[in-house]
């Protein structure tokens, strides 16, 4: 084993690396940045067509990772090392992972994985797509390929490779924490930062002054602003970056609400977009100086060599093999292009007319595998009969081929002898029959793959090369055989051929196939599992045994398992531990660090956690060793990340639950609805007022009350600004430490309830109202702000919002006026107008919702529309009296009903004025009995909003209205004749007021 | 030759330099800084006990450096290269150079030289001593020796190098400016930063925002201030970097008036200062846990093997012969040393009673030699007489000796039968006498070095190492040979032997001399000249046959000849030339260029420049290749400098002199007596004012009031933003440019003469005028803000203010109420109030400076006291007066004239009324011929002020005055008669009113 590099020596020798790959060595931007993306080395010299080559360290400030010096690796200040490749080399791993070796990294000891992570930089207006890479389950790099910034379509795109100097320090140095880098012989990490960590994140949480804070905002914008308007891209770019550091800073300083953050966001962004702008209208003034310059060393686009340039041909019917060979793919966007495939490959033969036997699409993150057994060695031959010009037009009346019966034959290759005449649709036609060869299927194939390959579709797709094709991730090689001959063809720059690349790190790496069954035993030979059910078992049998080996169990997560399956080529499992000091810490906060972040198995035995979790990865050339190394990387990742959680909680539990409420008045909602704490003071009034109207007992009324006063304290918590998911979970929990009761602390936990499709719903009516309390202030408030979503744009997930107020209330069938809550209870409650067109406006915003959840759930668009356009506002009721009409709707007899309504309707519902019944005025008897049928369906018991008790009560008078209208003119001469008996019927109608509008109803 | 390194190789070459001296690579900061100083790393590390050695690049930001990339190399960010080594390691200057060849700087090829450079940063409260490198005249590299830094003494110290990479990779790629500097193989320098240089140079200079910088500045000072008082170091510390960056915008944007820069350094300072103790406070805290380690490669404190220890003897006389061998001194310092050694060295030898003959004192910039030839031996033996008490105390009747006796024989040594008794001063003592060998010579110099040494004093001097000896630069090698032999001893932790060094570069460098001619031998082998005199001598020659050979000559320059050859050990000269275009520059621009920044000398003919300038160099193993390198290298710098007073002065003339104006007005004078323009106004006014009172003609006067409008527009300027002392020069210059009157351009140079002891004085009035008008606007302005001078401290320099108003009033002997013009024009016209009470303070300043003028003028202080206490308002008229009194008091007759004027004094200066003179009342004839002796000497034509006219009128009354008080009783009994007689005594010491008070005379 060599010296193991001090910190120092990795910082060189990735400069000396990268500059023997043609990269300019750059420095660190003179700005505190969040990562060296901001460096405009970076942040602007990505965009553009000239190439660019760069790399250099960056020393990195993010507020919000700041914890006291006291985790392992997380700090305010991490040493990033920054990579630039533009355009694209061709082979980014493949580089990437030599320098990993140069640092000496051995792969073969150590678990090194490409995992899926979208790059996003809202401030900058950037995104791309990637990985971060995995070092032992440690994150060491983020891998991305730039697809925007600043608002731009990147072209070419950019790869960038943003390493954690730190974390690649401490597990090649094999200390426990940044503390503990050896920096040089004689210094380590913590000796020369440790105070910084702990001074600066007592800065970013405790001192740093918010109003002064904003005021260099703004004062960092306006000079950004004023820089552009003289056209400067660079000083106006460093305003960006303090613009965005001084949002960290308040961010981490909690003291950004969820709403202004998207307007933080929204002017950063803008910025940056002119910044973008301006850059590239420069460099184009300038002609884009770098364009014919070489740098970097880039390799030819194709990897494999020239194809053969003419298929091969076959007598026989052969297998044919497909591999699609990219760089880690998703695990989503591997299973559904294998759907794409399984779909697609039996239609595309179809379409090809070519024969064959069973087909097998397969999998791993690096590879898509088309199988085709006994496909044959060409199409058949076919003819095809085409109709040319009318007969009498195509001979003369000698029969001789006229000019026109001569072009004909021409343009279909056959001699005009060869024409015939046929009838077709009743005319005479000369038709010509073509014979064609069935093509050869290489030929056929070759022509075909392309396009195949071109119409798979992910949900976020990609570019990468001058080609710039979407896909998945970068398409790396294919590999086309048919028996053991290759199918040419081109794709996104590669040539098809028969080369194949075998799991990361095992010899040989790339190598030549004769055949596709040597394919298949190359692959198998270094323990590749193509198929993924046999992955899965795979995995799940090694998961479950040394669950079993610590005394455990697994609990059943197919989404986890599923992704893990999408994760490895050749899978192998691992057990780590942790300390099980840090199983006291709430439940949902291991497992959700333990799956979430590291697709750890947790590990379980009588429903409580063990200290241990179960990883899963590619196999090795394993042995002990190995395995230690890489169990060890594991488990100091999860104990960084457990320390993590434990900081947060110990520092929260210094504190009761209500002791946060105060600073919830330094965190903004929105600027015009003021702090959530002012938030909260509204909830809290509302929740009263409906405790009131909905009749909870004292005891109910007062857990409702207090769960309303500390549902939002937990915002505050380092816990929950850190993972927000836990937002309700830890207050739940801290409400129980702060000793409130049961039933609040469930209540704080459940307003959040639903939190996503498919979740649980509040089971309390005190969650409940909480709930409604909450979400109903955030609707009404931001439609009075001005805020409502548009389109497909809803930033603040008020469609979440009102779907919640919907289902909650359905599931509890609780009776509920929204349209006068949010008029007399949450308006009123509001620091800013909120007048009746916008009540309306947000009610109908939720009606929306109500109706959309009821079409989901299989109603009939025409018995919903009916409901809702009468008591949409009470959504329980709603709910009911929709299952309720449809009933009646589908029984037999509703072509009766309906009609008898329906024409007391129709006659009526022009008239503006409601006329007076007066009884005594009846002229014939029909109308007697119709009014006294009236009289009885008008006493008849009837719960509000019930569509049964309704119609139950309309069903008698259904003869008599068919009488009434058979012998009765109800326009009479005689105006107050007329009147009466549009009264009569007038009175009818309202039988379904506030039930429904059964004029939207189909067959009305 | 070996391939030339790229810009990023290196830095990179740099790192793995200091890395292997130990140094910690540490990394650029996160924040704008003008310098590698900044970064917490050398500004908080130097402070304290604890060792540290560390080395990083800085790309540092100097907005007042920027050009708009248009000069070669002189950017607003250009990159540092920071090393600190603490404690010294006592070879640092030998490291660094080494350094410098790992680069592939070869010495022998270049002019590598330490000229004298004494660093301090105001808003760090730091301070060092040191040298700036020249690369064959080029600035490379600042060398300091840090003395201070946050207020506090640095204890150890340490060493700073600060390399500026782009003048080195200049120098090193042989190109012509920063643009063409290749980064790696692709990519200039040019390609990456031009754009921002252009960018930033037009933000600074052009859009900054001052009210918005003004703004941040103060956020930041708070921010840093509240982390302060938490004891937060680091983000105090950054705050404090902003703070400094804004400054540094706000003052190349010329935003900071002179007065207002040191508000603002002192606001940064004393932030510093906070932020050094908190550092320090925290280090002990934590017990400098440091302390104890080893760091870096220090190199055992004396160079030198052990000295012998016992001092040789020698028989008979023998020549010595001391080297003080030095880092390179400073010009001055050379002088003042070897004076004090000329001065002290016979002084020393004579108190040892050493006999000698010819003593030589000679020095270069790395040595003081003491030559001595013919040193006796030992001092001679010696007897002393030491007389004890008397003898008949020491002695009883019988002559046996005393207790007293024996005790006095005791204690000095000798027997009681020894003692004598002899007669002192008329009394009978007893004595011994004493006889003292003569000590050897080597012993006794061996005891006398170290004191010598120590006792050498400069202006400036500064401690290196742990002895904290202070001297003008480190001490690092003592050679010390009597005869053939060391004398021992040791000296700021050195050791005395007979090693001495040569010609830097020359091989040997350090060599050990067997005897005196050996030593001189061997330097003189290697070219040293250590006669001052012989050098200067050798340079003037080569220079002027040097300038012959351009067809030019050499204008006499004592100061510079004196400081070019207090440079070099071993001359040599040579001739580069630069381009004629630039000969149209201001001639002292050129000049100021070349000789306070080069020290080159200016080649002239009939009076005019030409374009060549001659730089003296230590001779190297030269040939012509060499010295061609070493002019390229010379001629880059002057073109840099020349493109920079160019670019200003390009800039400059694209506006008209009057178009500054508007942009006085965004230069704080001084915050409560506004804007440079609103003085700019004042000054206007009082010289309008003053031109009436001093009856100008229509014509001059508007040629003063209309300098007075310009005098300041210059400050403006590029040209002067950047060479504050041609202040006044670019005025006239632009001036005549923008087609003022010659007059007018004349009086705005001429208002700020003097400028300097010893400079010239305004020629014309006008000039005067608008000089006095400006002083005393500023003297009486900051008197009236609170800011008059204190002890020592005079930061504004009104002491040169008061003494230029008092040396143009005399030198155009122009009389002048400063007193009255103080208090109804220029009180009156400042915008705060300055009452009588200020007025007098001021004024009362401005008479003191007068005094003391007078009296370096060889002035008798009681003359100038009796002239000063009557007319010392009117600084001209007082100076004649004192030169008249002056020959008065010398005259044989003054024991007459003083006496007679002196008893009219004496008699009534203690009464407090004025008593009237009756003629008519008069008793006595003497005391007619009184009063018509006092009416003739008033009637007498008298200028006012003229001590002639006053007492050449007085001297006839002074027989009738003696003969008045012989015979005149003048305190009669009769009170009316008395009165009489003290109103006529009193009418007589009246004659001396605005003249002189003759009772501060000695005498009187």
């Amino acid at each position: 084993m060599n010296k193991v590099l001090d910190f120092q020596s990795i910082m060189l020798s990735l400069q000396h690396f990268w500059a023997d790959q043609g990269c300019l060595i750059w420095q660190p931007y003179y700005s505190q940045v969040g990562a060296g993306t901001y460096n405009p080395a970076t942040a602007l010299r990505v965009l553009g067509p000239e190439p660019w080559n760069v790399a250099y360290i960056e020393p990195s400030i993010r507020p919000d990772d700041a914890r006291y010096g006291e985790n392992p690796n997380r700090m305010q200040m991490h040493y990033q090392f920054q990579v630039i490749l533009k355009p694209d080399p061709g082979n980014p791993q493949e580089i990437y992972l030599r320098s990993l070796q140069s640092l000496g990294i051995d792969p073969h000891r150590h678990d090194l994985r490409f995992v899926e992570d979208n790059w996003e930089s809202p401030s900058l207006g950037a995104w791309g797509l990637g990985w971060e890479v995995w070092l032992d389950g440690q994150e060491i790099t983020q891998f991305t390929y730039f697809q925007q910034a600043g608002g731009r379509l990147c072209d070419p795109v950019s790869v960038e490779m943003t390493y954690g100097l730190d974390r690649i320090a401490i597990a090649l140095q094999r200390v426990r924490g940044f503390q503990e880098i050896r920096w040089n012989s004689s210094i380590t990490a913590g000796d020369v930062n440790l105070q910084a960590e702990q001074e600066h994140s007592r800065y970013y949480f405790e001192i740093a002054d918010v109003t002064r804070l904003h005021q260099m905002f703004d004062l960092y914008e306006q000079e950004s602003a004023a820089c552009l308007e003289k056209g400067l891209v660079l000083p106006a770019h460093d305003y960006v970056l303090k613009c965005s550091h001084t949002f960290n800073v308040l961010d981490s300083r909690g003291a950004i609400g969820v709403t202004e953050r998207q307007a933080y966001f929204g002017r950063m962004r803008e910025l940056s977009r002119r910044v973008a702008d301006a850059y590239i209208e420069q460099r184009q003034r300038l002609e884009f100086p770098w364009l014919g310059e070489s740098t970097g060393t880039a390799v030819p686009l194709s990897l494999a060599g020239k194809p053969s340039v003419a298929p091969p041909t076959m007598s026989v019917a052969a297998p044919f093999l497909l591999e699609i060979g990219t760089e880690e793919l998703p695990a989503a966007d591997l299973d559904n292009l294998i759907g794409q495939l399984r779909e697609r490959i039996p239609a595309l033969l179809g379409e090809l007319r070519l024969d064959h036997g069973p087909i097998r699409v397969m999998g791993t993150p690096r590879r898509l595998i088309v199988q085709v057994d006994d496909l044959s060695s060409s199409q058949p031959d076919q003819e095809q009969v085409i109709k040319g010009p009318p007969a009498d037009r195509a001979f003369d009346l000698l029969g001789s081929p006229t000019k026109a019966g001569e072009g004909f034959a021409r343009s279909r290759g056959v001699s005009v002898q060869d024409l015939e005449v046929r009838e077709i649709d009743g005319g005479r036609y000369v038709v010509a029959t073509v014979r064609q060869a069935g093509r050869p299927t290489p030929a056929v194939l070759a022509e075909a793959l392309p396009g195949l390959l071109a119409a798979l579709r992910v949900d976020k797709s990609m570019r990468w090369n001058s080609t710039n094709v979407y896909f998945s991730r970068p398409l790396r090689w294919l590999l086309a055989l048919y028996g053991s001959a290759v199918i040419p063809f081109e794709f996104a720059g590669l040539s098809s051929d028969r080369l194949t690349r075998g799991l990361r790190f095992v010899e040989p790496e790339s190598f030549a196939v004769d055949s596709i069954p040597a394919y298949f035993d190359a692959l198998e030979a270094q323990g590749i599992l193509l198929d993924i059910s046999k992955r899965q078992e795979l995995i799940r049998t090694k998961v479950a045994a040394l669950a079993v080996e610590v005394g455990g169990s697994i609990q059943d997560d197919l989404a986890l398992l599923a992704e893990v399956t999408n994760l490895v080529e050749a899978p192998a499992a691992l057990c780590g531990s942790f300390d099980p000091a840090h199983l006291k810490l709430p439940r949902e906060v291991l497992i959700s660090v333990m799956k979430k972040h590291q697709r750890y198995f947790p590990v379980e035995k009588d429903g409580r956690l063990l200290p241990y979790f179960i990883t899963v990865t590619n196999r090795s050339r394993s042995d002990a060793r190995e395995s230690e190394l890489v169990v060890e990387g594991n488990e100091h990742v999860i104990r960084a990340r457990f320390a993590d959680a434990d900081f947060f909680v110990r520092e929260d539990v210094k504190h009761s639950l209500p002791d946060f409420l105060p600073r919830l008045g330094t965190l903004t909602f929105q600027t015009r609805l003021g702090s959530m704490l002012d938030k909260v003071h509204r909830v809290t009034r509302v929740v009263r007022d409906l405790t009131v109207q909905l009749g909870f007992g004292a005891d109910e009324a007062a857990i409702a009350a207090r769960a309303a006063e500390l549902c939002k304290a937990d915002l505050a918590t380092h816990m929950v600004v850190e993972m927000t998911s836990l937002q309700g979970v830890m207050g739940r929990y801290y409400a129980l430490r702060s000793g409130e009761r049961e039933a609040v602390a469930q209540a704080i936990f459940e307003h959040y309830l639903p939190r996503f499709a498919g979740d649980i719903l509040p089971q309390s009516r005190a969650g409940l109202v909480v709930g409604l309390a909450d979400r109903l202030d955030t609707l009404l408030g931001l439609f009075a702000a001005g805020m409502a979503p548009t389109g497909a744009r809803d930033p603040f997930a008020q469609r979440r919002a009102a779907l919640g107020v919907v289902q909650g209330l359905i599931a509890h069938d609780l009776d509920f006026d929204l349209r006068r809550v949010l008029g007399d209870v949450v308006a009123p409650s509001l620091p800013i107008p909120a007048g009746e067109d916008v009540q309306q406006a947000c009610l109908l915003f939720i009606i929306e919702r109500l109706r959309n959840l009821l079409l989901e759930q299989g109603g009939h668009y025409d018995v919903i529309d009916a409901i809702m356009a009468a008591q949409g506002h009470n959504p329980a009721s709603a709910a009911r009296a929709t299952r309720q009409l449809a009933a009646w709707v589908s029984r037999p007899d509703w072509n009766t009903i309906l009609p008898a309504y329906a024409r007391c309707v129709r006659i009526t519902r022009d008239l503006e004025v409601r006329y007076p019944v007066d009884p005594v005025a009846f002229g014939e008897v029909e109308e007697r009995q119709l009014f006294a049928a009236l009289e009885r369906a008008e006493q008849a018991p009837r719960r509000p909003g019930a569509v049964d008790d309704f119609l139950s009560a309309f069903l008698p008078m259904i003869p008599v209205i068919n009488r009434f209208f058979d012998t009765v003119l109800v326009m009479a001469e005689d105006a107050s004749l007329r009147q009466n008996r549009l009264g009569l019927l007038q009175r009818i109608t309202s039988l379904a007021g506030g039930v429904a509008d059964l004029s939207k109803l189909e067959g009305f």
